[in-house]
């Protein structure tokens, strides 16, 4: 009898800069396999991916594109990345995701929300005339309590699953799971009860 | 005889967060106007959109999704925005835009690349066993010599229009057009070469 292939999720995040990022790669195929999921890890194809002459960056980039149209969903890693804001590869791909039609679950190992973390790097100031916060270069500041820019969070809320948030001890900040877990739940629960 | 619609693009870029964001986006219509192009802002969302009781974050998006949706491509502003990186909304609609299948064009005004970037804010180390260079967090930081993420510059790339570098001064650093126009002019080209 032919094995049934498990249906594949795409799992974007910056824990592949991580020292250990092949760990935390195998944990989150793992914990894939416990809900019934073969999890696509976008560092497999760093590893293997590799013909002389071409350019690595193309071709990991072709790789996990071909991952992402294979997986019926991605779970996004959101955590900070170098700044107030998410790993930009991995927002890239919650967007291409989005564009393809295919469910996006994200989660984030910070609590405090964007405008509390955009607060303190910069001295924010109301501007009264329009209600309007700014930081220190004048730059508008999103004040919804989201986690992220609103294309991010209302993406996943439009979806009917918001950013899972959680906060993480600072060793673990990338490589917490937590969020992770919560979406694969998810996820799980809404292919049971057949709304995916 | 009935008026010819202009094919539109979607003109993404952290400039919506200026004060003065109204009269850039103006100055990108008219530019755009100038190559034969109706130019979508996302801000003009954010003034006409309001219900009463409804998540004007929401509203905001699916408003932008619209605009994107009715879009033959994007130019999008990948300038660094409140740290390394290119603002994440900007970031998202890329990849959204990537996942239609449509063209996608970027720029970016500050010359430097990403991990010279990086390297201003972080003492960088050379792991010696892997070839690898990480920050002072451990992370690892990507040496392609590319302005942005992989995904971002890979996607841009492989379309055959990789993203316009420029360097803008400070004052100017979201305003500037430069890179915006030499990216309208290369979508014009592409047009009339019915490459598009």
């Amino acid at each position: 009898m032919p094995e049934t292939k498990r249906p594949s999720l795409y799992l974007a995040g910056p824990e592949v800069f991580l020292p250990d990022a092949l760990a935390v790669g195998e944990a989150k195929k793992a914990l894939c396999a416990a809900y019934g999921f073969e999890g696509l890890f976008p560092l497999d194809n760093e590893i293997h991916a590799r013909a002389p002459g071409e350019r690595v960056d193309l071709v990991i980039y072709s790789a996990n594109l071909a991952m992402m149209d294979e997986a019926i969903a991605a779970i996004v890693n959101l955590t900070p990345f170098r700044g107030v804001n998410a790993d930009p590869g991995s927002v890239f791909e919650l967007g291409y995701m989005a564009g393809r039609g295919k469910k996006v679950f994200g989660y984030t190992n910070v609590a405090a929300d964007l405008a509390a973390r955009i607060a303190r790097e910069n001295d924010l100031s109301l501007d009264e005339e329009s209600g309007v916060w700014r930081d220190s270069q004048g730059l508008m500041v999103e004040d919804f309590g989201n986690a992220e820019n609103l294309m991010i969070d209302a993406c996943l809320a439009l979806q009917n699953h918001p950013i899972i948030i959680n906060d993480a001890p600072q060793d673990r900040l990338y490589a917490d799971l937590t969020g992770f877990e919560q979406c694969l739940r998810l996820l799980a629960e809404q292919i049971q009860s057949g709304s995916l």
